[in-house]
């Protein structure tokens, strides 16, 4: 029999990837990327004059079919392998990312009538203008001492699915009537692709309050939160969509689009899953102790464990959330490289030319300078929270915080002070599993920063204590896709028959680890310490002030602007 | 009788300048500047590789020779006034900057044995590596409960002259033990003109906690500080030195240094003053309830008032202290331009090529966009403590504070949250004494940032609710000291008898009025509120954060520096 192959299809913020696996081992045989052409929509609407208001993030349907269109025929060309060697196919996408749809599939953007409608375009995980309703289901739900709050550590995030749905309730009426679904990105791409119409577990899970074991949150509750919410479960379709976990098979490619990709049809289509929980059998972590953590424009730190404890602060636990047979938890930081850009994006003059005559990157430059110092030379401490904070407070109002600026502070002292600042948060979670007895046996470590920026890792080996192992490839997401897709197809097609039997043969790391330096690890115990006090102190109500502040912030533009959207 | 003249000279933070003014009205003649060739001295020592210890700043002695040389002979070059016609000299100097000399008045640093010892050089008003002893001499006083120690708002600042003594007392015996006397800059230089050793008044009274009521601390105190300490009255020279106010004639210009700067030996020389105290009769800012503010790298801000009363947090009240007459107080910040420039330091790439396509210099790009910010549109709110705090919280160990960023934040927004909290601090000034019963009539600003910055002043107006009068001339402390000159010099010789009719006659405002616009005051009254919170917070005791970031940095930096130097 010849060679077997799957691909993986990754749908990252920016740009969307496939790869082309070599089923016996992982090896990565071809690789095609291609930018979103509207990248996040924050500014003003495709085409209009429209301003959006703040924390707004919305992208464009339209880039996630040019990625299908244009990285399979990719791989397909570059690898020179058959149509008929490729025996799965599985997305993995950012969440919750969600599609307003009507009941023939078509994003309600597309229509002419709604191209000038914000809440019609796809609302990107990032969007945070919902944080209100994500607000007002939080207290009505402690108020209403509903059950499942706690498994999401008290708080339901404005990223996740419901708080997205009642602003398009609430703001935009129009939009609510006419959609007929809204549906995640990657289950409607999977839906595409199948031709038939699923949710994925991950994201059913971990971005809308459900679980196998108690369903989804009862009717009741959202017909008290508001009328129009009263039949959000139409919006879902809850008893036409059956939710699957990636590694089932969801159905077989169809003519159409093996026709329009260069695939056979059959080829065997995976349920969907989250971009960052997919990566456990990429990076073999498989069982109860292993955290893994995804080191890109933000950071999520995924760990398995035997039994389900409810944590506050802790984004979400489920059962077979990550591998079947753990209980999944998930943490993370909103912002991790869309920090360190931001500082790059600012650099002074000096900075730029220095990264233009070595022909690097700008951020680069600040790294290596950061890198020079030693722990607690920069003077500064940072709360990491420019885009909110996703574990511990979750809570999208918080922003950003430097302190300890002298005349003479440098640019790449502010930079050591945020990539301290993340770890520290990072810390921050890792010591409240340790609190309810949780621990971490094995970290390992995938994303851009993880394979790209050593400095980075060994601050963070040392702000944790901890060895870190970092993956053996850079696209352990697709890499992880590629292997649920292995799933899918099953052994008898030349696949496997379990997701562990998959990632046993399948998953890639690298010999890289970086060792904590106990004396840097000194130096950070008590700059956590000083971390953890102006955290409580500006994150749990001691002092509200970034919350005025961005209210200020809104009721001025508010002012200013003439946009016809209610933030 | 012909037209006569004097000459006003200003000694700054980074330059000397001379003007050369019509006695009649106050009309500026001619102005020559010389940039120091050393500047601020903080890295390391002129002709060494060594390093100075962090919140050092240093002079060298040779550069304030070199404006005197320089600045005299320019303006009477510039001017073509006759020698003869100059009938009076007076200098304000930064303060207090101190320069350790031996008993001829040679600077101690000019000998070869003392060339690569930071302590004998002169210290810049601005060194703050002496905020350890002036935390000793404030805990000490306290202790005894001094009586002079609310006279100074409860605490003596790093800047001022005792703190500065401790420090080479404590760290350099050998500079200690050498030094016949400290003496003020603007003394030094007035003794070298004249031939005689004097004391201003201005800098006894806000820099070295003496009045004519009271005298010095009692010798009991700085007995009980250190041994060392116990004969610092030895180094001041009480007996020999007396105390004199700017106005006053100390004596006249000495044959060598007439030969050597061009003048007329006999020319009245004027006991020096402080160089932001001294801008009073400039300013015709004369009567009680009358409020002068200098906008430049620092400010202050001095009042005059009736009546003597000891308000926490408010650097000193002096009788007689600004005007013959009146009660003067000073409050001002530590850091006003030097913060702005330090932003525009960090410009990013394309502000510095907007400015220079535009050739203009990128603080004013920088402010251009600010401008164009509504208040409470930028999100941010910052602690102006760049430079530590010098008024309300008196403590040079402070540093400085941003929240709110989001990604979204611009340079521009940053800039406009350093101003609006210099603002702020301002106002904390202005509600002190108003709960103290005091009110401010008139407000009158000069220095760079009053002249050239109609944004900064329109804000300053707005956060404080009040008209703001701008001077009327670039040089307001030079014109102030050839003010001086003209009392010194008397009306035999062509000035006046009074202080009072020399300013009647020769002060400068211009026509410029900043008035409050009541809807932006209504914005910065809540963004005020989050400041105070903010600064007490931090200022007060609340989280000492910056302080134990600050000594962490000195750790660090010691452990990896070699320099022999105790910080």
């Amino acid at each position: 029999m010849s060679a077997k192959y799957t691909i993986g299809i990754d749908f990252g913020t920016l740009s969307g990837r496939a790869i082309l696996v070599d089923v016996a081992d992982g090896r990565e045989v071809a690789d095609c990327v291609l930018d979103y052409p509207h990248a996040v929509i924050d500014t003003t609407l495709p085409g209009t004059n429209l301003h959006l208001p703040p924390d707004f993030a919305l992208q464009h349907p339209q880039d996630y079919l040019d990625v299908l269109d244009t990285v399979i025929p990719g791989v397909l060309r570059q690898s020179g392998v058959a149509p008929t060697d490729v025996i799965g196919l599985c997305i993995d996408f950012t969440a919750c990312t969600l599609v307003p749809i009507n009941a023939e599939g078509t994003p309600l953007c597309f229509l002419d009538e709604f191209k000038q409608n914000p809440h019609a375009y796809v609302k990107l995980w990032k969007h945070h203008a919902a944080q209100p309703y994500a607000n007002r289901i939080n207290s009505l739900a402690a108020e209403r001492e509903e059950p499942w709050l706690a498994r999401y550590g008290g708080k339901i995030s404005s990223e996740w699915l419901f708080p997205k749905l009642f602003e398009i309730a609430d703001c935009a009426p129009e939009v609510w009537s006419r959609m007929a679904y809204a549906i995640e990105a990657g289950d409607w791409l999977t839906w595409l692709l199948s031709g038939r119409r699923t949710r994925n577990f991950t994201c059913a899970g971990y971005k809308a309050i459900y679980t196998r074991e108690d369903g989804f949150p009862s009717p009741d509750f959202f017909a008290a939160l508001s009328p129009y919410m009263a039949n959000v479960y139409e919006k879902l379709d809850l008893d036409g969509t059956p939710i699957l976990s990636a590694g089932t098979q969801v159905g077989s490619l169809t003519e159409e689009m093996a026709q329009r990709l260069g695939l056979c049809a059959g080829t065997a289509i995976s349920a969907a899953t989250a971009d960052a929980h997919v990566a456990a059998p990429g990076l073999g972590c498989c069982r109860a102790g292993d955290m893994f953590g995804i080191f890109g424009t933000s950071a999520c730190f995924m760990l398995q464990a035997d039994e389900e404890k409810l944590i506050p602060g802790i984004c979400g636990v489920i059962r077979d959330g990550l591998m079947p047979g753990t209980y999944g938890y998930e943490a993370g930081l909103c912002c991790l490289g869309d920090h360190f850009a931001w500082l790059a994006e600012q650099a002074p003059a000096e900075y730029t030319a220095e990264a233009e005559a070595r022909g690097i990157p700008v951020i680069k430059v600040l790294i290596e300078r950061a890198a020079r110092l030693a722990p607690g030379e920069s003077g500064i401490l940072a709360l990491n929270w420019w885009n909110g904070n996703r574990s511990m407070l979750v809570d999208s109002d918080l922003s950003g915080l430097f302190v300890g600026m002298t005349l003479q502070t440098r640019p790449e002292e502010l930079m050591r002070a945020l990539i301290e600042a993340t770890a520290f948060a990072t810390r921050a979670i890792f010591e409240t599993y340790a609190a309810h007895g949780m621990s971490v046996h094995r970290f390992v470590a995938a994303g851009g920063i993880a394979r790209k920026d050593p400095f980075t890792m060994q601050l963070y080996a040392d702000v944790l204590g901890i060895d870190i192992r970092i993956a053996g490839s850079t696209q352990i997401p697709a890499l992880s896709s590629a292997i649920y897709a292995a799933a899918a197809a099953g052994s008898a097609a030349g696949g496997y028959d379990t997701i562990h039997e998959a990632a046993g043969a399948m998953h890639r790391l690298s010999d890289i680890v970086y060792h904590p330096n106990p004396a840097a690890t000194a130096v950070y115990d008590k700059l956590y310490a000083e971390y953890i006090r102006l955290h409580d102190y500006f994150g749990r109500g001691g002092n509200d002030v970034m919350k005025h502040l961005r209210a200020l912030r809104s009721e001025t533009m508010a002012k200013r602007t003439n946009h016809n959207i209610q933030p």
